[in-house]
């Protein structure tokens, strides 16, 4: 399952909580498209935002109707105890594959980072994902530690966040990466920006943002980066720069994609949970302004 | 209540859990040197690892056993669904206070610090202390900020990150954000290196990690400092100086201050939650070299 186009979702809330029949048909776009593999409750799904049951219902929903595409599910959280508990709820819920941020609130050393790892390898059955992504969860992986983590059983994949932009310099570095990992070690790259320099040097994969939303243009790019068509590849990616623009200017790209999903009828304006807010109307306008010009309604 | 030395405890575990027999004997050195406050569940008392039950139980525990002594609760997480969840458990248990912190997984804007704030001071009816500690909530806040949240209901004391070494830089940045506050917000200092400095600066109070463990060493620089005797504080806050060293040495206070506790029979050594972990042997030892050093025992 790890190879191609992951697909991360939103789960929008309405003002009763969170909003299932958007999440479904927010779903189905994805699950219409074939998308390789789903990222349920990433990130782009506002994991650390929801309680356990919240957590275990949406994982839930996801294997029903996830039309047997397999759905990897987070189980981060800052405690250790809390992440074993959604782990089994998670494996309960019939989930293919298990996302594992390491979450930190105190500032995480190395050998803590790595006996979580270990904790939670030791306790889950399915394959795991490792997360890293510093600009939420505040843990820095060394190369080292993430050499040290791929070494223990179930861990099959790591989301990096990002390559360097220039394809020499990111072919250096996938191939750094996976010269330290054993085989079995898939390398995903995510930072939606960098998907198209991550393909081209050497990803198996893409965790997407953008293919949550808009799985057929994301899946058109990993498609070519399948078939070795990496100017086409390259064309694609590059074409979606005012969207990429969009992120940077935001914060990050889940406002940018909550007003998407707003824009094209998929959830209401103000769908995140608090204290995250929508984007001002104004700005929502612009994003819609970007969606139409990229053609990305679908 | 906002006023001298609130000491904030470490919450210490066992193998079984929450170690409330250790929790309870850290608790009543606090009351028999008769602090000024119990800041129960703060950074210190690892609130942000505790389920919302662990935290009711410890919140009503310390209030059971605070001999009257006002007790401020940290009613943080990432979500504020469960943050006004948390202010009611508060309330029901009893406790006097508030402590706020606005803990961050995407990054939040200022728009949504303070409307996060502005949620929830109008769910409840105890005092709140804003907590200002980017450190571990991520969430940085510039004076305008602050001085906006600070016109809202409720809002009573600011617990600040620190003040520059420097005296008169330190009283001028103390003397610059009381201008930005109603006079109702008191100042607490922590950041317990920069207590010195903050209380001759002219904050009300020290938000004090070693008051939490050492309440007679901290509760003499607080008595000096409202007794205006500003030498004492300073050459009292000197003093402790290896100590402040250590807390820099371990990335913070935490995983020093359970070594402490560790080395005074108050907790075992393995007393943080996962993933965070003790301190190596060789660590703790010294820990005890600077505790005795400093005749710390009490």
């Amino acid at each position: 399952m790890f190879k191609g186009l992951s697909a991360f979702p939103l789960t929008p809330l309405n003002a009763s909580g969170i909003d299932e029949k958007a999440f479904l048909n927010i779903l189905k776009r994805l699950t219409d498209a074939q998308v390789d593999s789903l990222g349920i409750l990433g990130s782009t799904g506002s994991y650390a935002y929801f309680t356990r049951e919240q957590r275990k219902r949406i994982a839930t929903l996801a294997v029903q109707h996830a039309d047997n595409i397999p759905v990897m599910v987070s189980i981060g959280a800052i405690s250790t105890d809390e992440v074993l508990r959604l782990a089994d709820d998670a494996q309960q819920a019939g989930a293919s594959a298990l996302l594992l941020p390491a979450v930190s609130y105190q500032k995480l050393n190395d050998e803590e980072v790595f006996g979580f790892y270990q904790d939670v390898s030791r306790h889950v059955s399915l394959p795991i994902c490792v997360y890293d992504n510093p600009g939420t969860t505040h843990t820095v992986f060394s190369d080292a530690l993430h050499a040290r983590i791929a070494t223990l059983p179930h861990i099959a994949s790591i989301k990096i966040p990002g390559v360097p932009a220039d394809i020499a310099a990111a072919t250096e570095r996938v191939q750094a990466l996976r010269a330290d990992f054993p085989a079995r070690v898939s390398i995903g790259v995510s930072g939606d920006a960098f998907a198209g320099a991550g393909l081209i040097a050497g990803c198996d994969l893409w965790y997407s943002v953008c293919g949550g939303l808009f799985p057929r243009t994301a899946k058109a790019i990993t498609d070519a980066a399948m078939a070795g068509d990496f100017a086409s590849v390259a064309a694609q990616a590059q074409r979606l720069a005012p969207l990429w623009a969009l992120f940077t200017r935001h914060g990050g790209s889940l406002r940018v994609i909550a007003a998407a999903a707003s824009n094209l009828g998929l959830a209401e304006m103000d769908c995140l949970p608090r204290p995250l807010r929508p984007l001002a109307a104004a700005e929502a306008a612009e994003v819609h302004k970007v969606i139409v010009g990229l053609e990305l309604g679908e």
